[in-house]
């Protein structure tokens, strides 16, 4: 199948018709009707044997590429509108386009994203999407709006992907239901975009878990220029990850290997009740694990109640 | 260097600063001001051994990376503003980075284009841009303008930069001037940002020439549901490729390998004088090189007069 015809029969209508796309797939660009809100843009790339193992499932990489976009809009607190897509294939290999598709446009539907152009080229397997999302003006949420005196909060669980990594990398032993819960939040991410416009007149920054818990803490603390303290006994780990951080390297690793696509959210101390009720019928806990302090010390304080330096350690693509 | 230094040192601050930019590269995303214009959003991937020979100039591969998603925004009539940029590469090499950031930015620069964001990841070498550039609203140029009794116009020159592939693949001789021009097209092609802005009222459909002249030709009559009449003697081709094309498949190749980042223009034959006198200024040339005409039919008409059928014959990424 040529190039044009696979663009034509996969990816001419891709998602939801979002009504500020005026024109989109098959011409030398896409258009949008003007607007009077601000525009967020947002871009992540996956490449095979980096970002997703060799034999994939299409799906979940169609699903995952578009999921951590939208994490970008949610941390943003945007509504996400439109996305474009750029594709690296091999060779001419209909069936995995076609899946991949199927999970791209099933998220996309979902979360009523129009795809609107992109690439498709020959080249070592990997996908690029950029996406577009709207926020009222001067309504985004920046990484670096924390402030001493605000709570430091985050949504879901932490460490479930990491552990679905870890046991892919024969480190941490899982089965059953565990396992499945946390290979599908590996493989599937949900963004939590419904939950961050729920909210959004709350936080006063973000900032979404995709190179790890530490490491996007200490980006949010380095943008804002203050500090944070983060209490170990309050992360929401499950029974499976608090069960193997008892080895302290495997709760560095939970904290550290990101994948998560939760929030890290900073807000009043007060709002946490209003917080909480507001993410209670999107069935989205919310755990306040820390707040943030003057200056340039952050510490993790462990269970023990010892207070250790936080440092980032997050995947990071050319570090030691 | 680490990723976020990478980033933090060659990234955050590329191109010029655009008005529309509220925020730019160092948050989850970057943020727009609302815009009473219409928005053209184009993307474009570049891999290497694809789409540029393995030890290429990292300078080279920044500056043509840009330049033909600025190519995409030029056939719509847009005006540039920004760009985010992926950048996959096999090892942290922190002097293709910096070349290919001189070769990205000065273009950037020139044509009013700011970099917002982007993703840095390890994987195989391979770039891919997306940009966004403002029309005013309607006046967008698509390639579905062309009708029967419009002139159909190309500006600069074909075939030079096939020239430079067909001289790499070791297919033609060149040398001295001629060699060097070829080869400065095809690394460094100029988009027709400004010659486009200049005659947009006049141009009712427009394609940029990336996958070869007869390909985007067809391209265009398809999306216009029109046919075309080109003649092989109007073709601005140069001295070399004029000598080459004697042999038969040397035009082919000539019309077929893309990578020329000219215009196509459906205009009215009246409007001639007006388009030739507003690109005069631009140093830029306009040749009328055939007719849309009713129909699906076709035809080239060779230099002997000989009516041959016209058919797409272009780079395709997973053709036959």
């Amino acid at each position: 199948m040529s190039e044009f015809s696979l663009i034509k029969k996969y990816f001419s209508q891709v998602g939801s018709k979002n009504p500020l796309v005026k024109l989109g797939v098959g011409d030398d660009g896409a258009i949008l009707h003007p607007c009077d809100q601000e525009q967020v843009i947002v871009m992540d790339t996956m490449v095979e044997d980096v970002h997703f193992i060799k034999g994939a499932h299409a799906h979940d990489v169609g699903h995952k590429i578009l999921a951590v976009n939208l994490s970008d809009l949610a941390a943003m607190g945007a509504t996400p509108a439109w996305a474009t897509l750029a594709v690296s294939l091999p060779e001419d290999n209909e069936k995995w386009v076609a899946e991949f598709v199927k999970g791209f446009g099933n998220i996309a539907t979902l979360y009523g994203v129009q795809l609107i152009g992109g690439d498709t080229t020959r080249g070592p397997l990997s996908v690029t999407v950029t996406a577009g999302g709207l926020v009222p003006p001067g309504k985004a949420v920046l990484r670096s709006g924390a402030k001493a005196g605000h709570a430091l909060y985050v949504t879901g669980i932490i460490g479930e992907a990491g552990l679905a990594l870890g046991f892919r990398q024969n480190r941490f032993q899982l089965s059953g239901q565990v396992l499945s819960r946390c290979i599908q939040r590996f493989d599937r991410p949900i963004p939590r975009v419904k939950e961050a416009l729920a909210i959004r007149h709350l936080m006063h920054g973000a900032i979404d878990i995709s190179d790890g818990l530490l490491a996007d803490l200490v980006h949010m603390t380095e943008a804002s220029q203050c500090a944070v303290r983060l209490y170990e006994d309050k992360l929401p780990i499950t029974g499976a990850a608090n069960a193997m951080s008892k080895a302290e390297d495997a709760l560095d690793f939970i904290l550290s290997c990101g994948d998560d696509y939760e929030l890290l959210i900073a807000a009043e101390p007060e709002s946490e009740a209003e917080l909480k009720a507001l993410l209670a019928p999107l069935q989205c806990n919310l755990q306040r694990v820390g707040e943030f302090v003057a200056g340039k010390d952050s510490v993790l304080v462990k269970r023990d109640q010892r207070e250790v330096p936080l440092v980032a350690r997050g995947y990071d693509h050319f570090g030691q």
